[in-house]
This record gives C-alpha cells, sequence and structure tokens, in this order.
C-alpha cells in the first residue's frame, strides 16, 4: 500500500471510530449536552436504586417508567465527547476518552445494551430481577466512572 | 357539604392537578432536571431548525433521530416545576407556573401533542412538511416561554 493510500484508509477508519465532528456550535454546547443526558438518566436511575435499596417503596409502574428514560439517555450522552471537547466547559473527563478513542467507544456502547435489561427487568415487575438489573447497570457506570472520570 | 369533606376534595383536587412531589431530593436537582432535558431538547429541535431554515443540508435520517429525542425529551421536564422549585437553583421560571398551576400543566401537554406530529412529519422525508411541523412546535415553544420564562 502506497503512503497516500495508507493515510486515506487511517484516515477513514479514524472517521468510523469517532463520532460526527460539528454536531454541537461549540465545545460548551457538547459538554453540556453530556452532563445534561447523564443527569436526566442518573436520576431516574436513582429512583430505582432508592427502591432496590429499600429507601423508597417498591413501585413497579413508576420502575418501568424510570428504566424507559433510562434506557433512552443511555444512548445520547456519548455523541457529546465529539473530538476537542476535552475544554471548553466544566467537565471532568479523561484525556483518554480522546487518545484512545476506540476503546472508550467499545465502553459507552456497553451502558444502552445494559439498560435495555434493565428495562425488561423492571416489566418483569419483580424486585429481585429488577435488583440484579441495576446492580449489572450501575457496575458499567462505575467501570466507566473509574476509568475515564476525574475524581 | 361539611368543611371538612370540601377540604378533603380541594385536597384531592390539587393532588391531581400537580405533578407527584417529593420526586427530586433536592429543588436544586429539580430545576436541573428540568433545564437539562430542555437543552437536550433543544439542541436537537435546533438541529431540525438549521435544516429546514438552510442553515444546514437537509439529512432525512439525521431529522428522524432528533425529531426521536426530541419527542421523548418534551415529555420529561414538566416534573421538574414541581411545587417549591420556583427558588433553589439559577431558574427564569415565573409565580405564574405555580400560582395557576393547571393553566401551565394544560400548556406543557401541548408541547408533546405537537412533537410527535414533528416526528411523524420527519418520518414522511419531505421538507416542506417538516418546514411546516417545526415551525408548529416552535410556536409551542415560544408561546409558553413568553408566559412563563423571564427574559
Amino acid at each position: 500500500v502506497k503512503p497516500a493510500a495508507s493515510l486515506a484508509i487511517a484516515t477513514a477508519a479514524v472517521a468510523l471510530a469517532l463520532p460526527a465532528s460539528a454536531e454541537f456550535a461549540k465545545p460548551e454546547d457538547a459538554i453540556k449536552y453530556r452532563q445534561s443526558a447523564l443527569f436526566v438518566m442518573a436520576q431516574h436511575f436513582g429512583r430505582i436504586g432508592a427502591m432496590v435499596n429499600g429507601r423508597a417503596p417498591y413501585d413497579g409502574a413508576a420502575a418501568v417508567t424510570s428504566a424507559e428514560i433510562v434506557a433512552d439517555m443511555s444512548k445520547l450522552p456519548w455523541a457529546g465527547f465529539e473530538p476537542g471537547t476535552d475544554k471548553g466547559g466544566n467537565t471532568r473527563a479523561k484525556p483518554e476518552i480522546w487518545s484512545a478513542p476506540a476503546k472508550f467507544k467499545e465502553n459507552s456502547e456497553k451502558l444502552p445494551v445494559e439498560t435495555i435489561k434493565l428495562l425488561a427487568a423492571a416489566k418483569m415487575g419483580n424486585l429481585d430481577t429488577l435488583k440484579t438489573a441495576f446492580a449489572n447497570t450501575a457496575g458499567v457506570c462505575k467501570s466507566c466512572h473509574d476509568t475515564y472520570r476525574k475524581d
């Protein structure tokens, strides 16, 4: 492979690995977007957590509503980590997100997979099932935070 | 009707008119929640706006994706306006939201109705149809902001 072709292939690979850029008008918007989506998700995930941890009474319908919102929201934050958004707002995101984007993408894609299971568990209407799915989802949150979020 | 029964009826009516209280740990969380949901929605609504206003090329698939998120998000902010959240954070919400909650609720319920039409329009894949639905939705946003948001 000639150098020019090799560069073209490398560029194409990067284009596939990274989210489409310029989706946000400015880095602050991307940062606020991902934080907003994560905050809305966390509020609803926390309500399920309160039920499974006994801090709130188990309410099957409310658990499903929250799990639906968690599942929807879990797909959104990642687009907000577009290149150039490591700075420009009040962010705790670590440089590893952008220095090894394929690894970050692989990690971030685990969340929607897990939250679909959480929603399925909520729909079963069984607190023990919900407890297990909640713990598995919380594990995915924690793993990503441990690696990619500053203390 | 005796006074005690009358009070019970009045209390029940208020309970129906207002969102369930104590959904959020503190007023700041409710304020941040509604602002977060509105921000995520606005980002995606703005992308559709850029297409219909000619500031961005029309991308049918991207319009549907954004319209789906707008439709989902349009249901969320209202729970964040629970009683006692007129203060406690950086909010531009006007007191009328809480002094005449039934009217605010009636207004807020117009948005999900309109965003479902926006999504249907996006799915038709026709820019003129999308333009009309976008304008109608924007009108609902503006009407509510004019009445309930401080400058």
